[in-house]
């Protein structure tokens, strides 16, 4: 006869295999995040900041991996506190095991995922992350500098979070400090996280534009997903959108200390032009480009987005013997139709204005958009 | 000077105010189940049957009750098993943390929070939740009789779960094995849950209308609830609808102990006929029931439903000198307009026909649905 | 046997009375407007403003009304243009047929359909709206004075439509002109329509708080409504509230008259304060209202907004001895929770205090939310 | 001084270029339905079959177009009735007239549009569609056979409409009559339309593979469309695929002589296997096809669906030495995740198993699903 305990042992694995069975095949899909790749990289959709109940989070590791990729993730790290560790009188302090828990469901799932810790230290210097650790426990050290050396002696890639948090900044402003100096002259701040949650940080943008060469920005989520992004209104967590040259962890590092990302936040982008630039063209497409018209008639265009991103565009310039729209919104994954007028009398021939647009919502700066310009074609024919 | 440990605590104690106060009030916010109240009761919504860290689930205790806040549930028990708990490397077993983790949350939000647990047996006889206990380490027993006992002792109301689970039944069929005799004779079961997650068991249903007082169906959830029941598809998790005198734990545990139950299952309410009438009857009302009409003519109505539930109502007889409609559905929080067509050539002076029909959904057994009647008013008028 | 006439008259007969009986059930449903009625009044819901294929609309009249019917509008009125038909090549003029086709598909759905017209005219006075018509033909005048007192003359509700209209007024603003004076003082301008599809006229708003009795805001809907306000976004058209005392065509006259109206515009409610101030309180309750802090604690409370409009409130002022939320946003038919925090260590007894806000979209002014004060009381104990 | 008219006239045109200038651009956009093109053909979506206020339709022949380029198809034909026009009290007959009106706003938003018209009959032969026509005048005829000769006579393509529609049919039964073998034998009927806006029609779907080259499904819209098929939901007009060489009037006729139509209705695709399985194959692929595993272990794969329909795939057939899923239902726009289970416990090296599957919902005759095969590579490697 069994004994009471092989018996449960029995029974649970039982209930083990039957329950990865009966998990509901709708409830496990995945959708794809609509920002197509770009010439020569692809654009990784990645999660840098968030928590589980091994500091203050609120959900199991395994969950983490899961969320990512039914949202459409292709990687993230899991970055516990170091120094918070709020529920250790029920869970025993030990920092690698999020990391561990979690690797078998992101190898199930292809999801990439980055074994990573939060420094939380007051301000200065704040909270700082570092992704790539070999062992997180080197990180659990009496002075903020020694954790972020021992991140730094791992090769990590670093970078200052949310630094105008109101929990530590109640007035909302992001101040640089001397400890701020001292990481950037070491070498250890490769990163700036200019958007966490629901803050965008203008000054950390600001920064990453002068003196840090990669901006991140990140959920730093604690709770369920879902409970802080409603999927029902259609929220998406912000995200660091890396161009690397592939799928693997290998590429991300070197795309991230490469400083090739773009920031990922409600409906905009921001980064350097010459990443802005190739995904809003893999994003739109003129699909007519070349009409007939009368004199003072006027010329339809379609532009097809195929992107989940709704461009704003506002015209940058005035087009040559053309009434132009002021502005353009070019909806997610739809096709709009807008027209040209002619405002010349004997117009004839054929004619290829440039219409100059900036594109708002793509920002390069904390106050400025992307320009970009649409040659169409249009061939006069004779008035009747 | 500070030591570092004072630094933390401090750190801690600003990190949690500062998070409280970061809260966005638009994700925090709470949706109520449409399903109305009865003469002399209220509808009580409440989840008896979910799972946290501390045994396989993958939450934190007052996730829970957050969920359910946001819901629209009024009260739940966490039933955390007592014989499988995978995660007690990583959280040492403590069968009453969950209840005291989840307390305050729930008393903040005002959500009836039940101590619980599940034992967790091979079949039979299965798996056996037990509510309002006063301490759930009584219940970690050698023999499944003691587990049980021990539950009755301390006034549990005591339900055998999900009795055709594929877990254990791979066909997917209940049986009632001798063990199950035994827990009715001794006063043991005092309920049956009919509904778990995404299965229905019929036989579970004909034996609570036969022998067991009282019908549950619970989530038995696991992962964060969005996870599992898909919000953007307007998905709810299986509800046990309890008709309570008041809003307390007293007036639940009478309700349980008194079979006033019915349960929500995806668009069915199952329960017994006095329970389900007055639920329909206080969702549907025939916005006009007096029209003029002519001989051979039409008399429209309109039915409006402020429930969450889609009526499906089948005609069950015929109407005496008039065509009514063969089916009719009533859609959630909406109005429906419908005809009679009067048949005879001589109608004249007021007439009060009865409607028969039978709501599809609103099951008194598994495959009976409950009669009503609508009775409507029509002015015959003359002919022009 | 039966000539090719009679047969195709037979046939149009069956078509007709089996695309009734065809008619799907689901598509014909009707949603409510989630705004309450107040003590007094019914809060009529109508849109005073349309257009069908008998001036430039591109529908049938039956459709307005039901799409009114399913919009859960308890009235609206057509008011096809007098002097701009342009479809009167294929549909030869005929300004009183519109009325005549839709009245008895409002009869049978139990709609309120008022005869209107739209006096077309160049700015000034530019276009003006009159209900109430007995005959439309004898709006159809060379003058614009004379069309106006042909419908003065009918005891017409008379006003001014998109006093802004870009069509008119290429910059958007609205002109007071001699015209609008003579009108004015002749009493033949008892409204304004201060919103007109996807236009807010701020001065409008002015003059009818100075010298215009009655507010309204219409769709001038063309197209199929759905085309025009997206459902999957869910949108509205703009729409009068009407405050009457029954739901009859004459207590809605009574009521224009009066001046007893609403305009729901996007998520904002402008109107005079009187009729404000109910709306408000039948739309939101607090649901605890006594709680037990300790001195410096927290008291939790939760609104519930049965309405579907999303109330946004400020604090306005400040709470003795209370820390109260600088703002909030509660969210159409939810419930949110919010605190209260003690400032005084030595509190203790029972303590009222008022909460002051201003709801920032139930709009007196243009620039000028509705005050509100919501009562509380907070019961202190002694701290452990 | 202006006389009134040409002051009206001036209005008019005013009128006329405000109003397109202030067409809002979010409500004018375009969603591309997603069902991919395949090798060879374009994959056009058409829907064959609908009305305006020129016959029994209650719109303006230019939202038809509007409907249709936002709803994402590529062209339409208005199919008004020659015999049936209720509205002529008001809007004199004229056949040719829909056309005329639809084709600028057909050419402005590129939308294909076919010149059709449905004779309009008793039962038999019922009513029957004839497109590509180029004087609808000449259908007016006395006798049925009359009219659809004047069809073929202007080289028409000629379907038989809702063979089994409740209108003529009260059964729901479609029936063949001597007039449906007449206009076979002599080359008039090219199609038959097996869905029929709510209805399928099971018989008319077997005639087409027996006997009838084309098979079509149409809305026969009468109301707006989003009155027909609610948007909130999800819902869909029933389209014809049309697989044609290019996107012109002249390849979408040639297809439809040539039979290369597929059916959409709800989440069903209907036609002849060669057309199926190239749509099927553009719409899903396996994300990773190599694995490694471990004997008795799982191999996981992921399979992508770009397309819009969500396929219900059931394991046909058994795979050696592997456990496979029964059923796998692969969500529109989605990605799912499954896995193999080896059954062996010395497997080795590298294995590639067909997965046989039958997709339900793409059919090929009233109750057959199309066969597909998945081929998918597995390494095993040694057990640690």
């Amino acid at each position: 006869m069994l004994s009471r305990k092989m018996k449960i042992a029995a029974l649970c694995a039982l209930v083990i295999i039957v329950m990865a069975f009966a998990m509901p095949a709708g409830a496990q899909s995945r959708r794809e995040i609509k920002i197509p790749d770009v010439p020569g990289y692809r654009v990784l959709k990645f999660d840098l900041h968030m928590h589980t109940v091994f500091s203050d989070g609120k959900v199991w590791p395994t969950i983490r991996v899961q969320e990512a990729w039914r949202e459409g993730l292709d990687g993230i790290s899991i970055t516990d506190h170091i120094e918070y560790v709020p529920f250790k009188k029920d869970i025993p302090v030990n920092y690698n095991r999020p990391y561990e828990i979690a690797l078998p469901e992101a190898e199930k799932l292809g999801i990439l995922l980055i074994r990573g810790a939060e420094i939380t230290r007051e301000m200065p210097p704040g909270h700082i992350n570092a992704l790539f650790l070999e062992d997180v426990d080197k990180l659990n050290t009496e002075k903020w500098d020694d954790a972020v050396k021992a991140a730094f002696d791992q090769k990590a890639f670093i970078f200052w979070n949310h630094p105008g948090w109101k929990g530590q900044q109640p007035d909302g402003k992001s101040r640089w400090y001397d400890e701020h100096t001292i990481m950037l002259e070491k070498g250890w701040m490769h990163g700036i996280e200019m958007v966490n949650e629901f803050e965008y940080y203008a000054d950390a943008h600001q920064w990453s534009l002068e003196k840090i060469r990669t901006m991140v920005g990140n959920s730093d989520v604690h709770d369920p997903i879902a409970m802080a992004y409603d999927p029902v209104k259609g929220e998406h967590r912000p995200l660091t959108l890396i161009l690397a040259k592939e799928k693997t962890l290998e590429s991300v590092k070197e795309a991230l200390f490469a400083g090739r990302t773009v920031v990922y936040w409600k409906n905009d982008l921001m980064g350097k032009a010459e990443h802005l630039s190739p995904i809003f063209n893999q994003s739109v497409a003129i699909e007519k480009t070349t009409v007939e018209i009368k004199p003072k008639g006027r010329a339809y265009f379609q532009i097809r987005n195929i992107s989940e991103i709704e461009y704003e565009l506002e015209l940058a310039g005035s087009v040559a013997d053309f009434d132009a729209p002021k502005t353009l919104t070019i909806p997610a994954e739809r096709t709009v139709v807008f027209y040209l007028r002619s405002l010349k009398e004997d117009a004839k021939g054929q004619v290829k204005p440039d219409l100059p647009y900036v594109v708002k919502n793509l920002k390069t700066a904390p106050d400025a958009g992307l320009p970009v310009t649409f040659p169409v074609t249009v061939n006069f024919i004779a008035a009747e």
